[in-house]
């Protein structure tokens, strides 16, 4: 399942990156929709994106993917946050 | 106000990346919990992030910023879900 998305993600942000148009940009946030009703927080949506990366453009300066490790541990906080809005909405049902 | 923050993103990043340690991680972390509680949103982070990388590592290949790009359009959706959670505890109090 995870694995599921993890290409879908890689495909989504190929298609981005060879033309960067408006129209897959809105893709993008139509998956991010997904993701949130799926529940997959926002450091797994960067861990993804780093692996896609990593698959699409190997050859990158380590920098980059350091960059992304410290992006995601700035997400966990974030994932933290929405987690708590999960259980706010369900204390509503 | 915007700028001292991302001034101050950009010296936690940059200090993280010059050793990768975890007492560096472990700043991050605090420092996204003072993002979270002044209302930062998650793209804006993605955003500050990519104008850092810009500033310390400016000649990194073109595919590097237009993936920030992307990132930035994902973490929309989470920056509204996050909105919500807010809306949700004023409502409790």
């Amino acid at each position: 399942m995870v694995q599921k998305i993890g290409s879908q993600y890689k495909e989504i942000l190929n298609q981005y990156m060879q033309r960067q148009s408006e129209q897959n940009l809105y893709v993008g946030q139509n998956f991010s929709r997904q993701l949130i009703s799926e529940n997959t927080s926002p450091e797994d949506v960067i861990s993804m994106h780093k692996a896609a990366m990593q698959e699409l453009y190997e050859e990158m300066p380590d920098t980059v993917w350091h960059s992304f490790d410290f992006l995601i541990e700035m997400m966990i906080n974030y994932g933290l946050a929405l987690q708590e809005r999960q259980s706010l909405l369900q204390r509503q049902e």
